[in-house]
């Protein structure tokens, strides 16, 4: 029998719970042995939670007890999460967490501590909730060279941008529709603004690379711009319009980045909707993989926290190793090449053809003209919208296109 | 140093060889040590290939070599390929597959030997080319009772039935074009009568259950009686149609079958379009969880069995023990519950509503009457279908609705 700890019995703690409970002689037939919940870090009292004779308000338990050997972290948050963590594995238990935070910001660090003490540190469950992608991509795709990942990675912004789509709501109408649901926090800026996003896909691209990207240097926008007009341009002419946090190796650099893209409708992300994430691999061998799946709500959550506990308890686990990225990395973004939609006032037609002979005109709505950009670069965007300002134009809109 | 052979430098094989040249510093980075293709098995000359310093006629010389640890059998077909795996298993050695005949035939008894000899039978190449599929079946669900598959499986039919959607092609038409295309052999009877999906449904649903169906009892239809006609009227009415190999657990049995559906637009199977795949899994913590990709090719079924090889060298690789269904496994398919899209001509739509009181009416050219039936079980569909011709009815088209 193992036993293991929970620190944090919130959504994703109760989850936890609930599965090592409900799925009992599931988990015990995979891993040739039972495993048993034995404590739950919590500061506040549930006197009303099934788990509440589990209930510990101290890690210090936890830490000296030596029959438990994994404990999961779903506290959320840097600290304490961070210092918990670092004497989980200290104290010689492996740690799984849904916590992208503290994985984007200290994951360098606690992958090696964790190597040092011969036990794991995994978070599957920190990025793209129930999906299996982390593991797939670490084990599963191993032999392949990643070249790409381009992920719908924050269920939040795309249930927004689905109502956005589907209903005919404005970005606050679907914000407070969000919030009503449960799906967006009172203060959403973390999802909203893409910051949430930005750790997932740092993740991603680390558990591709080997490298952690610094989130403070990766390019991140959210989706707070976004019009209602925008998404009726987008839709007639064959995209959707999705948040994506994308890595791209190309032969002048690596790039991540989180921004809103028109996306193709024959690009599989396209029918990722509503609160679902959804992850695409591009590989040299596999081509493009996707993963598809719950990214959020304590079941799902817990399903992939399970995962890594299992995989600790049956000796199939992966240690990563990560370095941090270096000052050129990723690289530039004033590098980084796409196509751009841009929404002009002021401006006539012949002035965006000077600048871009192949620029696609999508159309105008007499106050604004819809334009599609060749791919260029963010240095090449910057210095013709400059120009295009010199001329009298005004920036009404500017998103990113998916060029896949 | 690791060894390998690879059995068949057919299209897969020579996929294999080409991998672990160009991704060897991948692999090597992988794996803590350098992978090495020693021998290649093929009965043909291929004086030009690359690989002809390689090539070997007979077994014999691998399985002598006490230097080969793992053995790639990607000759498909049953014979020699079952008395071949048993020798390398035999001999010690682990092998990996992508032979779905095989695996769906032999599985049982492979996986056995393998376990008794303490090596590895290994499979995720048989099942959706490039995608993890089965590794994260077994590893990253293991935690979750999974209730439900539902599996785009096979590429050839995918690629007839987009073409009969996208451009109005008749069964036969695609069918040429695909064979024209390569996406389909000359004789082409193994995919459009959904015996690949069948073998693969099977090997899906053992490693979700540990029971491998015999495939034999699998109900199994094809795609060769869907009409153009059958087409339009599932467009017009917000399906798509799918070749779909599904496993449903439900509380009066666990079903297996492979047949022609109805799918909903909102269902993410929908939108796996062309010679892709895609599979649903449906788990009682993570809910649905979907993959998506290449499901041939040489590179990217390459992808797979490499992936195989490399956890084998790794020594994270996770070895499945299967049991034969026994006569009632899978459960009586006349007990299998959906609903059912029926063309039927020579009838009125009340003798269809006096059956069916709830059915819905899809509409009518003149000629044929379109129905979709409530979920009913197929007994009962039988049943019905008898009574409507005893009016004078006849069925010119039945498919599945999927009704998830």
């Amino acid at each position: 029998m193992k036993q293991i700890a929970v620190l944090g019995l919130g959504v994703v703690g109760r989850g936890v719970a609930d599965l090592f409970r409900e799925n009992a002689a599931t988990v015990a037939a995979r891993c040739g042995e039972e495993v048993v919940l034995k404590y739950a870090l919590d500061i506040r009292d549930m006197p009303d939670s099934p788990y509440a004779n589990l209930l510990v308000r101290s890690i210090d338990p936890i830490l000296a007890d030596p029959e438990v050997s994994v404990v999961a972290e779903v506290m959320g948050g840097l600290h304490p999460a961070y210092e918990y963590t670092r004497a989980c594995l200290d104290a010689g238990k492996s740690v799984v967490t849904s916590n992208k935070e503290l994985v984007a910001t200290y994951g360098v660090e606690l992958l090696a501590l964790a190597r040092e003490k011969g036990v794991y540190y995994l978070f599957e469950a920190s990025t793209g909730g129930a999906i299996p992608v982390i593991a797939p991509i670490v084990r599963d795709l191993a032999a392949n060279e990643v070249t790409g990942i381009s992920g719908i990675l924050n269920g939040t912004t795309n249930y927004i941008l689905t109502r956005m789509f589907r209903a005919g709501a404005s970005f606050e109408a679907a914000l407070t529709e969000a919030q009503q649901k449960g799906y967006a926090e009172r203060n959403p800026a973390a999802d909203i603004e893409g910051i949430d996003a930005c750790r997932k896909i740092c993740i991603l691209s680390a558990s591709a690379t080997g490298i952690l990207p610094d989130p403070a240097r990766v390019h991140t926008e959210g989706i707070t711009a976004i019009r209602q007009k925008d998404v009726r341009i987008a839709e007639k002419n064959g995209y959707t319009l999705k948040l994506l946090g994308k890595m791209e190796k190309k032969p002048w650099g690596t790039f991540v980045l989180v921004s809103p893209f028109f996306v193709k409708r024959t690009d599989p992300l396209s029918s990722v909707e509503d609160v679902f994430n959804g992850i695409k691999v591009s590989c040299n061998y596999a081509g493009e993989v996707m993963f598809y799946g719950r990214g959020a709500g304590s079941h799902p959550t817990a399903s992939a926290v399970a995962a890594d506990i299992v995989s600790v308890v049956r000796g199939d686990a992966k240690r990563q190793t990560w370095t941090l990225g270096e000052e050129d990395y990723p690289t530039d973004f004033r590098l980084y090449r796409t196509r751009h939609y841009l929404a002009l006032s002021g401006v006539e037609q012949n002035a965006v053809t000077v600048i871009w002979e192949d620029a696609e005109i999508l159309g105008s709505d007499g106050e604004e003209l819809a334009v599609l950009t060749p791919e260029i670069s963010e240095q090449e965007l910057e210095d013709s919208l400059a120009r295009l300002s010199s001329l009298g134009a005004r920036l009404q809109s500017h998103i990113r296109v998916s060029v896949e």
